[in-house]
């Protein structure tokens, strides 16, 4: 039998929803901009619309909401996204469950795509993967035996929060020195400011560096070392079969996917070493629609 | 029916066997001093003999071995445990299992403990589970859904290698500042040293907060502060329902754990402050016997 299932990607700037067929394949998608100036009931009935459309003429079995957290996945609860400003505490699920006969899920976005990257993309057929989005924060999701890990309070995957370097950047309500304050695309940025003086963010960094500069060089050196960091303690901590990487700041591929399976070996135990995988994602953009889609087909841990 | 699996607990100073049942209880057990300075293939003579004498009488489903690490539970082999001097690349499952008809298993002695303690002792009734165990170094295990996390190349709960400090001591061959070369046993023992004067390593610091030694005092809250990131580092990776902390070092429980559960808050997401459970393990010493009875019982992740 088909199946098939509504997956829909809230985001800050735009909200999409598709049906994604059992192969991951994205049948009809519908693309609106995200009115963040209304309020999220306005918003709600929006995406009640294009869930109702999408279902005419579709036997949908669920549909999978991927929303920015923080949030509770348990509870299907927005909680205050910094993305979604004025989505304080919002019950998302009931919302749309009101208006459906098919069970909803919700999960953060990083979730999705982690899921989706996991069953179509570059995490495929490997038995665990991790998810990592390096863009202007750092997300993850870890999928294990084909479930994300949600973990007891739905923060699994919030590794851009994870300490690596207590006495370092401060960055909004992270911990001193996290891993998102070093190796983000916005720390990319801060540091080209600080170092460079320029304001155009990791993008102008990048474009320095392919022009030959050697600050702009070793600011994204410096990147490299805080990435290997961080997915050497991964590796340590749960070591899965495959990191897939993406977001953003992953557009620079070829400025670091290289160096930084390199610089990985430096931190790792030496059993270990060329043997752990980094892939870039291979789904893009779609990867939070495709993935929301997957939430209501297999259980989370 | 009853379910009776034997499990090995081969230390660096003990080697331990012993009929477990479906409750967790140990039945009979037998222990001798494992002479390291014998070779490898004396001890597991020794080692089979014990299983043979524990399978008379009792109806044997499986045998797990819990063992020193590095190792690959995959293949069965120990790699060059610091702890077992001599065992370089030994087939141990290979050598166990020529002499019995039943499935024999291999895992590292903190990942045992872990399934051990998640089963019947301070994780049970939690979907998630973290074990660590502080002594000398820093251990861990994961246990998901009821099954241990090895991982891709059996590295998962390697967590003693985590970054957490990367101007921080070195220490063996583990990263520089790495949780275990700050929050371990030893690691007390050296401030002890450095700072006090003292050679009595972790027991005699303890000793000389309680008798109310300010600069002491010191040592274990710096102790306790790092503890308290890796802790919160392994919350926004995992999640896990509860922490079962185990180990030498919490001997010490009276003066670390208030005081750990407190500051742990200061490194997590406000949502999650009050929410993590850490608790004292409950098996102790009989952890790994009891975890590596279970190690045939369950498959792994």
């Amino acid at each position: 039998m088909d199946m098939k299932t509504i997956g829909i990607d809230l985001g800050g700037t735009n909200l999409r929803a598709g049906v994604v067929d059992e192969k991951g394949s994205i049948l009809v998608e519908k693309s609106i901009r995200t009115e963040t100036d209304k309020e999220p009931a306005y918003v709600i009935q929006q995406m009640n619309d294009m869930i109702k459309e999408l279902m005419d003429g579709h036997d949908i079995s669920s549909i999978g909401i991927g929303s920015p957290g923080p949030l509770n996945p348990h509870e299907g609860r927005i909680l205050s996204p910094p993305n979604l400003p004025g989505w304080e505490d919002v019950p998302l699920v009931d919302e749309v469950q009101a208006a459906v006969d098919v069970p909803v899920h919700l999960d953060n976005d990083a979730n999705a795509a982690a899921l989706a990257e996991a069953a179509f993309g570059a995490g495929r057929g490997h038995a665990s993967s991790f998810y990592i989005t390096i863009s202007t924060g750092i997300g993850g999701g870890y999928v294990l035996d084909g479930k994300i890990v949600q973990g007891a309070q739905g923060y699994a995957g919030e590794i851009g929060n994870m300490i690596l370097k207590p006495d370092g950047p401060s960055w909004s309500n992270l911990n001193a020195g996290s891993f998102e304050a070093l190796a983000s695309g916005t720390s990319i940025g801060r540091e080209g400011k600080a170092r460079l003086g320029v304001d155009g963010g990791a993008e102008e960094v990048f474009r320095k560096v392919k022009e030959g500069h050697e600050a702009a060089a070793l600011i994204v050196d410096d990147t490299i070392t805080y990435l290997a960091m961080g997915i050497a303690n991964l590796t340590h901590i749960v070591n899965p079969s495959v990191f897939v990487l993406g977001g953003g700041v992953m557009q620079a591929e070829d400025l670091l996917l290289v160096p930084l399976r390199e610089r990985l070996n430096d931190y790792l135990y030496p059993q270990l070493r060329n043997q752990v995988k980094l892939e870039p994602a291979e789904l893009g953009t779609k990867a939070g629609l495709i993935g929301a889609a997957l939430l209501g087909r297999t259980e989370a841990l």
